[in-house]
């Protein structure tokens, strides 16, 4: 009789456990998450706009993924990893002039899953003698040390402002 | 004893499916899903250039997500919604001579988790008159009906050939 009543409570736990954790899945628990993952996402934009502008491409980088498969596509084609999308900055972007003042917006963030999200987003360049801009994609991918862009499609258009 | 003996059981079996669902996760089960996948949207990707070189613009729409948040990111900016995009290929295209003959290259397909995956990738079309071309990021998710286009950005390159 007490084995049956310890198996008893074992079924009773088992079924506490398989309720909550149904519970827990629908309860629109996905909803703080991905206000989190939203918030982490648009905190490294911040950060990468504030260094953009404060010249310092090192910390711009940051948001980046620090990996050989990092890839970057533009206007020169595809560019692969980390140390090659740094050079590409630091070419394109030699002086404080040429970076100029960096304003992201429009910035729209989807969640592809419990570790993905794509942001899409607008980028406008203020420089002394022009003022390019354009649209990009980005690929965010959770890593134990946070949200980091995996890949970066940026763009120009004529028409932006 | 026989309650003991039905224990001892039931805790052998709960370990036995412990076991193999462990070492079901760690076999590579992800690689037959990863290239199931892989499959998957090569097969679109084929369908859709085909559809372009019959001049089927329909056909080829078949590849993206037939809903108002589809998205595409070009030279002119940020589409929403399936019908702009369609509107913009059919102004963009508007006959078998603009539409040429379109060939897709360097194809590399990323899981971003079980039901979202990055495809990057380079475009080229081959017109009487000209030979544009670029590259491609695209954005797809797993729908029951299969694995659509949800978000491209596609540019062109200067150099390409």
């Amino acid at each position: 009789m007490k084995i049956e009543r310890r198996f008893a409570v074992m079924i009773g736990v088992c079924a506490i456990c398989a309720i909550l954790s149904f519970a827990r899945g629908q309860s629109g628990e996905d909803n703080p998450k991905q206000a989190e993952a939203e918030a982490r996402i648009r905190a490294v934009l911040t950060a990468q706009q504030q260094a953009w502008n404060r010249a310092d491409v090192e910390l711009f980088m940051d948001g980046y993924w620090h990996s050989e498969e990092l890839s970057f596509s533009g206007s020169s084609g595809v560019f692969r990893g980390w140390e090659a999308v740094r050079a590409r900055y630091k070419k394109s972007y030699p002086d404080q002039a040429a970076m100029g003042t960096l304003d992201f917006s429009d910035l729209e963030i989807r969640l592809l899953g419990p570790d993905a999200a794509l942001v899409l987003g607008k980028w406008h360049l203020k420089r002394e003698k022009d003022e390019p801009g354009g649209v990009f994609t980005l690929v965010w991918q959770r890593f134990p040390e946070g949200w980091k862009i995996i890949h970066d499609h940026t763009s120009a258009v004529a028409t932006a402002k």
